[in-house]
């Protein structure tokens, strides 16, 4: 052919290798594995909807990131969470679902946004909801099951929650109300910015006074030593605050009931400024940061969600309360990856069968299609290359046994074959053995 | 929210509901361990590509069927296929891979085509390469990995296998090497139109002479009984044409390697008339239909592919051969799907733990959270319905046990337990003793 295409990737996006696809794959399916221990069903829906299905649902950010296309009259968009979809499948497949609908779904989400550390433009959500009950035990049924994937993919993780009704209590009392979304926006930034600059914005973005600021950082400053005495300080500050101490109470019986669940309470701190970005929540929210100080820095969170109960309603006459939670699973991949934590293999072959030259012998091709059949990942070397490359291939795909089925072998109806860790060689096997050695050495 | 946004899906697009989802994750689990037991490794690649890599690559009817748009100044594209990603990957990637490179890819792809039956506009691929070989044992371990896994999902097959160098070399005798890529075309409908449809389109699409159309079925008309016969009429047609008779000996070098390699021969056949519509194929290819009647209907072929020389080279100046093939995982799935083949579950839970209203007891939170440590995928109601409801619920969604921790059992520190399936109660049960009876039955 004449003339090359540049084989370019899109900025933003990336290829997966073999070791980082086969480490996404087992952390996705020790995923599965708690989601569905915890009751949930996987589903999926579209990669494109249209535009109107997504726009104005999460946040003005998420509409701008949106990529958006006309697909003959049809003005579309790539999903950007897997939230807005789910109320959208709910409205459409009502009457085939069942109620209280526990689902999972993990499945790539595209947002236009400037990539930074571990944030792609395409990505993978790992996302659970429970839709159709408005109680509290909902919440904790989701906060727990995300804490135990979590501790499953054996990372240490400290869940912060907060309750929208406090805050959005504390604001109406303020007068404030109608900035509320706009004040959460900034507070969710004061972990990131600090306590002065996030001030200052209050008063030059969302044009609050010096007053109302001391007075939203009244809240903020409840956050005590332990949830006991946040509780504590909470429900002084929300006397004669009905609408506050509704927030506070969810507070309180949401932690009562991670715990009755089994969730151990140094996993999960109350934080007075977790607002999450989104319009839609309503009630409990909360994000997971990493425990490990060598792996969380710059992070952000790596697990969020909360309750959320008019998002169906935009798409039906239901109303359909709901909460959820998702899992950034490729920040946590990217995070691990940067500080060297995946150490997998880039093959799950566990046999190479060496070429020994000439045309691959009956012989040979007999072996690799039995130690298959006997569940053993077997690949022969399809080349005619030197030994010292096809042990170079061996150990680079990190496969553990090479096996030798040369003319010798035949002649003798045995196989040699090289433990390549231990450097080990066992001649003279039977195929019985040979199945043998290698299935109690790689189980 | 004032005004309702329709809940609508995009033509040619489908949700899918936790029982397909569940079945869809059963077979590609099945098929993902068949790939990894040939040794085959996970890779990935962006949704969107550039334009400029996919373009041109497949066929003209691919191009049409490009869902392509500007993000910014970049005119980009979803990938259509996995075999043009595969191709760019292995440019971009070159340095970082093991050669001969066995991947296997499986996710979605995106074409603008009018919907058919099985046939979607968001489908998903399920694809496997060996890059960098051109030994004739990697057309075959394509082979058989692909009938291994159709084996593996219990979906009796019959693979139709030729050699483009049969077709083109023939073409090329008659002077028809220009059109030979229009002349397959029409060829390929052979089995969908009938043989006198394609012999007038040969003449009035293709403008090939009435004389030139006889020619063309002298090589079709070496179809014979078996295998074998088949082989021998090509012998025969091919004598003093060193072109094709490379290519007929390469269909019976596959034939064999297969059969060494454990392929039944009954599943494998000589099909003159395949010719697939790609243009990039070489050698080998193959096309694969369901055995059984009622399912393969109108289906199409459920698995192909074949040897491409010449793919890497658009994006490289490596000339890297590569065979490949595909499984069309969906529209094996709407073929079950219709057949009413389709017999799982909505949901992997086991037990039920029934509300038996008021607030859910400390005791009925305690036990769900032990039979999930224990392995056993668990849900707790968490609305206060009546009993005949919870029931309900168990039933449509499939989950076998229902448990009681209400009063009574808290009060003796016991549980009951009742099988849906088959209506057995068992009163009085220790925690000891109500895990032990529900991983017997379910395992």
């Amino acid at each position: 052919m004449s003339g090359k295409t540049e084989a370019r990737v899109l900025k933003g996006f990336r290829d997966s290798l073999p070791k980082e696809s086969i480490a996404r794959a087992r952390m996705l399916q020790t995923i599965v594995s708690v989601f569905e221990n915890y009751g949930f069903s996987p589903i999926d829906t579209p990669a494109l909807e249209y535009t109107s299905t997504l726009l104005g649902s999460g946040s003005g950010e998420t509409d701008k990131q949106l990529f958006r296309f006309m697909q003959g009259k049809r003005d579309v968009a790539m999903r950007f969470d897997l939230t807005i979809p789910l109320a959208r499948y709910v409205a459409s497949n009502f009457s085939k679902l069942s109620f209280p609908f526990r689902r999972y779904h993990i499945a790539p989400v595209w947002r236009g946004e400037n990539p930074q550390r571990g944030r792609f433009r395409e990505f993978i959500q790992c996302d659970l909801d429970i839709i159709g009950s408005s109680s509290p035990l909902t919440d904790a049924e989701v906060m727990l099951a995300i804490s135990s994937a979590l501790d499953a993919l054996k990372l240490g993780h400290l869940m912060r929650v907060n309750s929208r009704k406090v805050s959005n209590g504390w604001f109406k009392e303020l007068g404030l109300s109608e900035k509320s979304a706009l004040v959460l926006r900034e507070l969710d930034k004061l972990e990131k910015v600090g306590r002065d600059k996030v001030r200052q914005d209050l008063i030059d973005k969302v044009q609050t006074s010096q007053e109302e600021v001391d007075r939203i950082f009244e809240l903020i400053d409840c956050q005590g030593q332990s949830n006991k005495e946040t509780l504590e300080k909470l429900s002084s500050l929300s006397q004669n605050h009905p609408d506050i101490q509704l927030g506070v109470e969810e507070l309180g019986q949401h932690l009562r009931l991670c715990g009755e669940l089994g969730l151990d309470e140094n996993l999960i701190e109350i934080d007075l400024s977790i607002a999450r970005g989104l319009d839609y929540y309503t009630g409990i929210v909360f994000e997971t940061d990493l425990k490990e100080d060598s792996i969380k820095e710059g992070l952000g969170s790596i697990a969020s969600g909360g309750r959320y109960d008019n998002l169906v309603s935009r798409f039906s006459s239901q109303e359909l309360p709901g909460v959820g939670a998702s899992i950034g699973l490729d920040r946590i991949l990217a995070a691990l990856g940067e500080s060297g934590r995946i150490s997998g293999q880039e093959s799950s072959t566990k046999v190479l069968i060496f070429n020994m030259g000439g045309d691959i012998s009956h012989y040979a091709l007999g072996i690799v299609s039995e130690l298959r059949k006997a569940g053993i990942n077997s690949e022969i070397f399809t080349e005619s290359s030197k030994l010292a490359g096809q042990f170079k291939y061996a150990e680079k795909k990190g496969i553990p046994f090479v096996l030798f089925a040369g003319e010798k072998e035949q002649n003798a109806n045995t196989f040699s074959i090289k433990n390549i860790t231990t450097g080990e060689q066992m001649d003279d096997l039977s195929r019985t053995s040979l199945v043998e050695k290698v299935r109690s050495t790689i189980s």
